[in-house]
């Protein structure tokens, strides 16, 4: 996350097996270790480096304060041909998240469309991980979710009561990369903000107010105030509804009962999502989906570019080339971060990463 | 839409019947007419003056330039337990995606979940008429469609290929009004455009830029330039991924094919929507979801407010007062509108909307 900082290249296969047995050393069974590093580090190879082996020390801060719990029994409940309800026993939010977004794909294949909730979960990392997991099977996914603390308040208001609850939509092309729209409902995510505090650069206008509506470019004052919304208004009420589908539907945190995960390490914190799944035959040929999405994807990227844009970039485009890129030439992490994987390493007696072979 | 006109209350009834009359005389079965106007008077009712008995003209020319079916057959085709697909014959928009409303509320009884796509429909007003639908039945509702003009350029580009796809999320609530979200991906409507060059008002930068990318607020020249998104590139994003599911998923059009219907009375619009029908009980009893609903919206709406704030209105608030408003009152119409009525009432050789008894 800091720039500036030199940056290491490790392989994702590196990342991987170093996360999972630090989730192993901290109690997962082996299985579940594995695969929710293994969410983790798509994160990171796709680019999203604030979901991925970034937030493992929060994690196991959040595991040794026993607000997450590390041997969880998911229990799905099938509530209709298309519906289900999964119970994640409050186990690490990749794990729920995964089993959800798999039985979403079951119940789409048998009835067209499926709508997977989720309560009793944790922090699961990026939307996109989760809405592309139907493509694969000829299928559009949708994500929602109650974010883990609460950083914007509703239109009018100067109290945290919403999340940046994002919105991801994932489509299959063809030839083309797959088009991928992965938002928080605020301007910018609150990882922007860190970032620009540790390079000290300042916020431009219309990111940050504080409790007088005024803005905040000063980024070490940025915690005293609150994002805002995409749209004003509209990105708050998107953020409310989201919020609505998302938690409150499935008896999960919402407004006043979100716990902020960054604070409090010992609160368990009920997070709510929703994956929804749908086959693309019950539509058209998949084929033929297909092609005009690619048809459509290269008009719209051929735009005529308004001066000074060197190229029209379309959701998912950019994430597509970093996967390639990072898998290639693996997965940059500045030194303060390697730093800090190392105590942790040592924290649980492993090797620290630091003596890994870079890519 | 004018203000600074002088305005005369009708009672929604007498705009219902003369709307429906006016339908019949230009070729649709009485039936048929009834439920568009109703549709059409309804969101009047609502405050969405824009999609109300103001477009009964523009209606009107593309049903006498042939480009819209008085008499289609509104095929369903159930693809699954979930799914179906509307084939609207061309017929109106209001008339079709009532049909697929009905369609996806059977379907969401019998599967939890529905998801209804339709094709060869036409502009059928504002998304919250539909995605309300739902709410008598315990259920969720999700709509989206394709906008029947591209008022806005992809990210980067300066080239119209997208519209300003709305979202439209209602969630029923117990005592509050229900939670209802209805919004266009760009910062401002094309129809708030409209207003500004009416009354001569200056456009605010952030609303309408050139083929520079550089603001326009001279109303009168909005029509050189396209809106801009909520959000920036999120909000193009979100526009055109909302495309891909109520267009191109259904083999409606979409990007380069938009037929511009402000412009074009002649050329079918082959519009496509999208409405989603969630059953609550099948993740929590209506009852205390609806509870819930209620504390959280209690909840926000208490919350401090920003200094010069006097409430905080949640997404329906405002909708549900001006229904109860309108439907005790009337609805108001400005005097150009009433005249443009009354000239077209005469060309269908009907009694005149200013004889009839105003509210």
């Amino acid at each position: 996350m800091a720039s500036g900082a030199p940056l290491t290249h490790y392989p994702a296969a590196t990342l991987r097996a170093f996360a999972a047995a630090v989730f192993e050393r901290v109690g997962l069974p082996p299985a579940d270790a594995a695969l929710v590093a293994t969410r983790m580090i798509e994160a990171d190879l796709s680019g999203q480096d604030g979901h991925g082996i970034f937030r493992l020390p929060q994690y196991v801060r959040r595991i040794r304060g026993g607000a997450v719990n590390v041997r969880p029994s998911v229990r799905v409940t099938r509530t209709g041909p298309g519906t289900a309800l999964v119970d994640g026993d409050n186990g690490m939010g990749q794990l729920v998240m995964t089993r959800a977004a798999e039985v979403a794909i079951e119940l789409a294949r048998e009835s067209g469309v499926s709508w997977v909730g989720v309560r009793r979960s944790n922090h699961a990392g990026t939307g996109a991980l989760y809405a592309t997991m139907p493509l694969a099977h000829d299928m559009i996914g949708l994500y929602t979710a109650v974010a883990n603390a609460n950083h914007m308040a509703p239109w009018g208001a100067q109290e945290l009561l919403l999340g940046t609850n994002p919105l991801a939509i994932a489509v299959p092309a063809g030839e083309e990369p797959p088009i991928v729209l992965d938002m928080a409902t605020t301007v910018v995510s609150y990882g922007t903000i860190k970032k620009h505090a540790q390079r000290g650069e300042p916020l431009p206008p219309g990111w940050v107010v504080d409790a007088r509506g005024e803005p905040i470019t000063d980024p070490a004052r940025a915690h005293e105030g609150f994002l805002l919304p995409i749209g004003g208004y509209k990105g708050s009420g998107l953020a409310l509804l989201l919020g609505l589908l998302a938690g409150v539907l499935n008896g999960a945190a919402f407004g006043r009962d979100v716990v902020d995960f960054n604070a409090d390490d010992h609160t368990p914190t009920n997070t709510g999502h929703v994956l929804i799944a749908v086959e693309i035959a019950r539509f058209l040929p998949p084929a033929a989906f297909k092609r005009e999405v690619d048809r459509h994807v290269r008009e719209l990227r051929a735009a005529r570019r308004l001066p000074g844009v060197e190229a029209i970039y379309l959701p998912g485009e950019r994430r597509h080339a970093r996967i390639q890129e990072r898998t290639a030439h693996g997965i940059p992490l500045p030194a303060p971060l390697v730093a800090e994987l190392d105590r942790l390493a040592a924290s649980v007696g492993l090797p620290l990463l630091s003596a890994a072979t870079p890519a």
